[in-house]
């Protein structure tokens, strides 16, 4: 299911966009584009998207062994977040590089959020 | 700890199989092991089967990096729960490969669930 | 940020040492490192690291397929939060070995905590 809430907390499915094998700025284009997918489940979660308010979030980016620019990605993600919801947008955050990811797609974020 | 409780919610420990280098059908098996073990954790947490709700599951699978079958073996954890909890078994969930899991299990699920 | 609270629950943003490619003690070493940094993190987040309990914690391990020791990594976190803050410093856990982390570290470490 695309999320389950529990109390005011909602946690929201992973997030896949699509593609593999990629560059530093289409995983951050790709971050993004999860990051929106993000937002349109919280929204129908809420109700409203002006009630969204992000509490945690979790990347993962399939990367080589010395792929260390996972920070680079997630930072495309949380930009999003803050453009789209200011001061609602900020979160507690933690990226990490994985051996794969389904679909093979090269970015996955999952995210915890509250309504407001 | 096998569960840490706050509030209503139930952070679960991660529920690890045994055995590695496995085809997607015997992941698929151990994936529904873990979750047997985590409804067992859930069950003596709320002290009631009855009473749990899944709400959210991570699901770790053992992966080389061109393995795209995550889901496949995440849907084995998901269904089980849902035979067994009914409505109360749907979760949110994000699948990721990892690139090796502790005593080189192959799949490992993170759950966190609610008493009703 | 740092941190995010929703209602008394408070989730910390992953914690990063430095270093890499390292013997199991000195990664059993920044993992105890990690969680000091969480602690701090939580002591700031609560106000005073008397009232702080830890709920989960989510260990991430820079691993070779073949490493099978996260645990033991994990473990040198656990026990420190348990020497710290004593029946407050038990949680809900789980380990994984990953392709990479930011910065190239060895050890990340990711905590959702509460206030008592």
């Amino acid at each position: 299911m695309p999320h389950r809430t529990v109390g005011s907390t909602i946690h929201l499915s992973g997030q896949l966009p699509v593609g593999r094998d990629v560059e530093l700025e289409t995983a951050q284009e790709l971050a993004r584009h999860a990051a929106l997918n993000a937002l349109a489940a919280a929204a129908r979660a809420v109700g409203d998207l002006d009630r969204v308010r992000i509490v945690q979030m979790l990347v993962f980016v399939a990367s080589t062994p010395d792929f260390g620019q996972q920070l680079n990605v997630a930072n495309a993600a949380s930009e999003l977040f803050i453009e789209v919801l200011g001061e609602n947008g900020r979160h507690a955050r933690t990226a990490i590089g994985v051996a794969g990811l389904p679909l093979n797609t090269p970015v996955e974020i999952q995210v915890v959020c509250t309504a407001v």
